[in-house]
């Protein structure tokens, strides 16, 4: 098992900043084992960072490593800046309804190795999945949801992600909207929707694409904000279809695709390689 | 060159049409040489054929043909038929404006055989592309658009199509809007949009989509309606793009995707493979 | 649940074959739901067709229907002829050996019905997945294999195909090579290689993809014959790579073409959409 | 119009090799507009680096900054090392024979400006494609070539490629295999090979295609070295084929390949993106 330090760092661009981190790091005695940067072309330029180097000479303490970063950070203002270890292994929580395809893909992917994180808890608002969970051996929750117990179903929600220092929840088809109490309150959260946003927002997504008749559907893996179905894109993809595929067809197919672009979006999340910039994304991969 | 009958039909589904339709070519000696069928599974079943058979020892004479036919379906309440030859060349108008990509894709694959059509003119709202279209030997008709002139000068494109017998009109990047006088009069017409439909309507999607943060990113092309960017789909496709890909890639990019998605909707409409119903298409490859 | 036979035929081709078989169908009260058919362009011009029809009303009952579609089809000539009902759910063994994505991904269609089918034993050369595949309560059967052993070892687990009545046989990451007699003796079977089939035959095609330097991984899933990753193609599908991809990130992005690329096969297998001519197969789709 | 510096190194791993660039750049008022790098996986750690910097303010003229450049990366051991200036346009000779397509898509990004390269001239063993090159303004030099002939019109080639200080050939489907002495002779060249390799190697690639039976066709674009096929590839991408695709279709899809595949190959090479190691490409994108 590897011993690095990830740095993620975004702040406005000007000259130096790669040389100073760079320095930072080898004077001393990291090796740097990774180092993606990017520069936003939009209208204020923004520099974009991920760093990550072996902790295994490094002359600064892992406990003292946190300040020593925010000093060398400050100068440059940064507008997000993220460290973390390879050490810690990510908590995830993932959150599901019915629909057992993207759960059963997680979970099976947490047991081969693949996925390098824990999954102490999974959290429902139905009873259905319950054996599917359990046979993977995580404890299953279930919060019944109806308008008048939302908010105290979430507050329990969310005492229990604290109880078990999750830092990262997985929305794996959890087919209820949060209220903008609890998405606020929440660590970072990742949803799958299935369509290709900004196309089809919102409910039903293959039956608004069987009826305009589109000849590719998609699905979009994005980080969840108050503005439902407007998060930063974190992955997409998306497969043809033709005239052949009914409603049904377009579930089916589209079930592969949900899969697949939130295991990626978790996958790069987990490895410390996103950073958000409004509603945009740097995905160093 | 093969000398076939195609015959394209549409109309509510019943037991038997297969039948009753192959029988008809068959006792007329004609041999089928390609036969795709579809049934819609929308609210009502409907039915969808493309039939193509061998004009050789085919008993009923090509000017009797239409109205043999027409005998034929009239019993299937037919919502749409078309009978086409494969010896009738399709005549295209090209409509372009200022940017290249799609006009000299269409005419190389004009020039090369691919694309087995006539193109007896091009009609541009600039004089940009001229030395263009002249140097593969197009004539090339230049009809300035203002608000005040626009109705005056659609009626002379009309004519001037009239003139030369076309049958479609490919938009290939005309950026301008059309009336819907001109749309209500104009044979099969069919546009480029420069995004993944319905996502990025109108003007400036690759600005869109690029402020969104979109992972992938499309062109669309389909039959021009009365309704801006909402008509039948033919082709779609898409193509990756990362935090990399600045405006002006995704503009770079996407006119690889229009070209080809342009000459996809192209091959398969003059190849007589496209029948319609509301806002989908039954495209038979 | 519908009540539907299917015929899969291929023979050579000849005018009238479309007009007798819908005529068959037609007089004796069928109602085709749905036909399709293909004329090969090889040397030998060979048609293939797939027609389901409505069993309600049909005037031949089922036992009979076999051999009325053999006199039908006599006279055709037929290379290969299949006679289906929907109502026969087709019995699926699985063959794995360690890797579990494949494994995983069909038992959770399964389970959720997408793949309708039963599946009444796993058979597998080492233990490894035992417990994976009892959580899904299906039987578990391991027969390890030496080279002393193989020939009996392969008699037993064909034995046990016979007491269930399998019908078809998928090879999920199952990696022991079959002798001839046993690719002989067994109903028909389905393989998933992990390359762009023909690129990367054998042993470690990621390392060779690698080393070689592709841009583009892919994976294979084949019928088995005798001759080693040289089957009938039934369904490729391949993903973009990159100079950042080492030979363990190749592993891991080909695990989920694997698993989409054999669940796809086998779900055109059991819908009896395939049929093969030589080393190509007509995938009805 | 940019005027910056382009470094593209690769040379033995070891620590510091980011600051000590980074720095050189920087304590030479140098500004980063862009800097990758990437560590082969390999046996041997390679590192592989592009860096491009802003020259407005930077304190070495440039004609002492390829001395500099070499003075720094010297006790790195540099495996390869170009410096290239943004003002300096890449100068291109295009080969062709009789196919059109991928030559009008490269000479229409040229006029579009797209291509930011200067094309003094084409080369071809056939004079098919004159009136299509002339057009389009440039030079059209025909060198038939015969078994009898061949070294000597290589060798009139070469002189004329130096005359017109050619720095990269692109072979824009040129169906004469060239001689070990013209390789070793000629600068950069770029490849177009009609399949996904190394799936069929050699002539007729999609007539093997076809024969095998494959679900997916590809284009290959690859630099030219002294093994046929086997040099390192830039740029691959596929597309899908059905049973419905004969050999034609399959050409016919097959340039829509070739033609974008070649493009970004050699915009990624134009744009000094490209660093190879033995049959490896790293393609800065």
């Amino acid at each position: 098992m590897r011993d690095d330090a990830i740095l993620l760092l975004s702040c406005p661009d000007r000259p130096g900043l790669v040389a100073e981190i760079s320095n930072f790091i080898h004077r001393n005695r990291g090796n740097i084992v990774a180092l993606d940067e990017h520069v936003d072309a939009g209208e204020d330029a923004v520099f974009f960072m991920r760093v990550a180097w072996d902790l295994r000479d490094f002359l600064i303490p892992r406990d003292a490593l946190a300040a020593a970063v925010a000093d060398l950070v400050r100068p440059f203002d940064p507008l997000e800046q993220q460290l973390h270890f390879t050490k810690d292994r990510p908590r995830l929580a993932l959150f599901v309804s019915k629909a057992s395809h993207c759960l059963y893909d997680l979970l099976a992917r947490h047991e081969s190795g693949e996925l390098d994180v824990d999954i102490p808890l999974i959290v429902s608002n139905h009873e259905t999945l319950r054996r599917g969970a359990e046979r993977f051996g995580v404890p299953f929750h279930v919060f019944p949801i109806t308008p008048a117990t939302k908010a105290t179903q979430e507050r329990e929600e969310l005492a229990l992600l604290r109880d078990h220092g999750v830092d990262t929840v997985v929305l794996a088809r959890y087919m209820q909207v949060l209220t903008d109490e609890l998405v606020a309150a929440l660590p970072a959260t990742i949803n799958i929707h299935h369509s290709f946003l900004p196309a089809f927002v919102g409910a039903r997504p293959y039956r608004q694409a069987f009826e305009r008749g589109v000849k590719v559907v998609g699905a979009t893996s994005h980080y969840v904000t108050a503005q439902l179905d407007e998060g930063p894109i974190i992955a997409q993809d998306v497969m043809p279809v033709t005239h052949r595929d009914g409603v049904a067809d377009l579930v089916r197919k589209g079930r592969d695709l949900e899969k697949t672009v939130l295991a990626r979006a978790v996958w790069h999340h987990v490895r410390r390689r996103v950073l958000t910039h409004g509603r945009r994304t740097v995905v160093f991969d």
